[in-house]
């Protein structure tokens, strides 16, 4: 397994030079496009790592999932799913289109953007400070990873040139679909996408949900199944922006994309998998990652298709 | 003339029952939907009213081609329409699709709130107080009243309600057609919204129009006569929201109309017209204001084309 | 004014340069884009002619307000307006998007090709042959050409080459906009566009409308005054495509363009004008033609506004 | 098994009063809205039926996965691909929208309309009716059923109603992407869309999938497994319209609608299901078709998440 990640590395360097890492974040643009690593956790919780796995890297929209996760406990289905739909859109991930001409108006899902806000403003908590927390709680437990934290750079510069994800906030207020103070929401949204990780992390993160929800730290299922199941599900529909059909054929595995480069993969009862590659394609997706786990996939059959 | 004002007023009362009040801005739905005023005001300075002509209410809407006149003396029309631009758009006044839909993004003309919003950002002035003064000040002048000020009540509730707005202005300064502070902006448009009329005041503002700049308090023109033929022209193409075109066809003079149920009027070198009715149709538009405009131009052969 | 005519040919010259014959119709893309032609017919018949006046070219877009004022005068205002808008729409003359979103579904004018052919599915007769005919002997009359065909040619190839236009033409149908045969409809749509004509015969339709429907020929009123304005604001509010708005800043003549190059113009009681000009700006309009105006309408101050 | 189909038909024949028979084919409107059957087959080859299971109803959009099989045999990935995307596209299935707004055109996948007849377009043949055979044999051989036919009743009523299908095929020659004649392509697609089958037809169909390409008739498999792949991840992304994130999350089994109100699934190596339910929700996909499948996939632990 060790030397087959290490090939794969070799085999897909190149792909780094065929895309550029986000700019429209100052400090993501400050990534090194030339990364490329990948760790492997299995359900023995025996790690495999290759490449530039020591690369830190926020998670993004690799969050969302997560958040997704907690909101689901939080509120329940019925709640967290009046305010935003199930479906797939065809659309980037920062459009606002169909927040207009569909009616009712309601984010078509959670992996978008304007989904994602939705979904942070049902989190719980007394304060923002208890909030964000709690999301960082879940962080550090599906990680095995007690000392993650957010990247204070990539969080300010987040927040400042935040406009287009403001624009999306204040038109879901004026539909009704957020409640509550737009920066304050916006704020706990910028923290969840600023925590910063690495490939290991990433990997633990797919391996709980791969494993439905059972944490290695307590020993214990910490989640229900099912609710593992829908975020899976969303990976599988939505996980790649709009590139995830495209990516379910070629590659099959529930996975989510941040446009740090990372990927975070959930192979149903066998493996998280953790991927870095800050060369994004026009999408917003990291190039050479997805190479490497299009390669993996056929080699390792995991496509779940 | 007088006679015909008040038989117009009389034979279209009944609209005034086929539409609400606007009630996305709380203050405004508190208006009385039964009103119906209209004053006419002629190139002699000579003035008719008929109706509620004595009703107040806020301009809206009906500010931003004054404010778009001054936004083109502040920068001349390069600068502004580079912000925005010259074409109807068939699309709600608070319509943002085709900013994310056209590239380069840019508001489609000044008589949508993006366009409008964009205009008043390029108003000049050392601070926030200067700019509101010197729109103000316009306003005044060409109203011939001096004592024209804003209602405050109406500004609160738009700066608390204006969460499309906010939406918008985001969006702009996203793809960088807003620079500076949002909210400032924002409280700027929304003063220069709030600022309170009669239909005399309307009537004269019109009138100002039709007389292409020509100031009748000073006698002099404080406007060049080809700023005032832009202005006219984007109240063709655009003033009535999406129903300007059927206007155009059934009345067919230059005219802005604001969500507080006003319409603004310039017929060419004859006369302005102010009129109020604060029932709405579903474009926004005064339903009995529109009908005795369409008399009044079949009445008068006031129709440009 | 034969001299100004003059100059202004040979100081916009130049511009032909700058954009392209049409090439979606094979036929179209033959022609010479270096051609710049204009004559103007003032009310007391008085014809002035400069440059490439004598080219002939198809009248294309330019037969929308003529058989529009056919299909009125057939079936009056309200069937017609049952079919298609007034509202000028911010899309490209042959885009579709509305027909989807809009609900019910309704073109959004008769200057767009979705408008244009719902009208001349409204044209009446016996057989397809008989409504051409009917459509071609207006043209006729209001040209003061007898002679006036269709280009065989152009006609061929627009039936061979427009699947955009029976792509409309089929939606129209499944929304009940169009009845009976799209086929035949086409077919009459696809010659009206082909009757070929010269700049003269252009200004003596555009003198037509400017005479509110006054046939010189036979010294009668063939067209109601109202209809004629109807289709005059039609052609300032859309008339040159989704360059309306800027055209009728700059220019602010009711007028209509052709993808061959040709503009048609209707200045209210003082005169008709018709330029040609094959290259084209992205827009479909001719990029030469346009240009001319500008110049004209400044030095005759011909605006509207 | 046998009992827990029956249970579950009538648990959930109720539904079958909340939805309504298509009506825009009107020989689909005849069917029965009150049927419900369903047939399940395992590997072993076992058959389970309950309900209404022997009606007949034709495949309509069921078609699209098995036709673009055929496709992908005859041309391979790349051309297919060339001409059709791999993305879900939160439209409905007679959508045109993003025909016009994405650049170049391209029908987002091979499940909405668009895309179908795309695909239709490339099966080879060397006449109509070659073509047509070759499609009828593949839904022969995985069917197990060498009696199917098409229902003629049904393929004239399409033939006679088709005409957004026509809008969306003439719009697909104008961008390129169908070649040759229109009108004889569409014969194709109607022609598969009026296949008549039962339930058992169905789960056979699905079991060949679930297979991954296997024919039980001949003991052989006929198909690549890694077409099949691409075909039920297209299945799970876009096979129920509009609906299909939704349907991934509660039942999670990749499986393929039609608005005849059939499903087809294929639940991977494990068994084929085909279910009937006429009464249709506004998405066309069988109400209670669906909540009979929620139920066994919990009951059975079928989804693939």
């Amino acid at each position: 397994m060790q030397l087959l990640l290490k090939k794969l590395i070799e085999k897909n360097r190149d792909w780094v030079n065929h895309g550029k890492a986000a700019n429209y974040i100052p400090e993501l643009n400050k990534m090194d496009s030339k990364n490329l690593g990948v760790v492997l956790v299995d359900t023995g919780g025996k790690v495999y790592r290759a490449g530039d796995y020591q690369v830190k890297f926020t998670v993004q929209s690799m969050s969302k999932p997560i958040v997704l996760l907690l909101a689901l406990l939080d509120n329940g289905e019925d709640t967290v799913f009046k305010k935003v739909g199930k479906e797939p859109t065809g659309d980037p991930f920062n459009s606002m289109v169909k927040l207009e001409t569909l009616n009712p108006s309601k984010p078509l899902n959670p992996m978008i953007n304007a989904g994602a806000i939705a979904v942070t403003s049902l989190i719980r908590g007394k304060s923002k400070e208890e909030k964000f927390f709690r999301i960082l709680d879940l962080f550090r437990k599906i990680s095995q990873n007690p000392k993650l934290d957010i990247n204070m750079d990539v969080y300010l510069s987040e927040k400042k040139t935040g406009d287009r994800n403001r624009s999306i906030a204040y038109f879901l207020r004026d539909v009704g679909i957020l409640e509550g103070d737009v920066e304050e929401i916006l704020d706990l949204y910028f923290r969840q996408c600023s925590i910063e990780v690495t490939c290991e992390d990433v990997a633990n993160m797919g391996m709980f949900l791969a494993n439905q929800g059972f944490d290695r730290g307590s020993g214990k299922n910490i989640v229900p199944k099912y609710l593992t199941q829908i975020v899976k599900t969303f990976m599988v529909t939505c996980g790649m922006y709009d590139a995830s059909g495209e990516y379910a054929i070629n590659v099959g595995i529930p996975s989510k994309s941040g446009v740090s480069g990372g990927i975070m993969c959930a192979v149903p009862n066998k493996m998280g998998i953790g991927v870095i590659g800050p060369a994004l394609d026009l999408k917003g997706n990291s190039i050479a990652g997805i190479k490497i786990l299009e390669d993996l996939s056929k080699e390792l059959k995991l496509s779940i298709f």
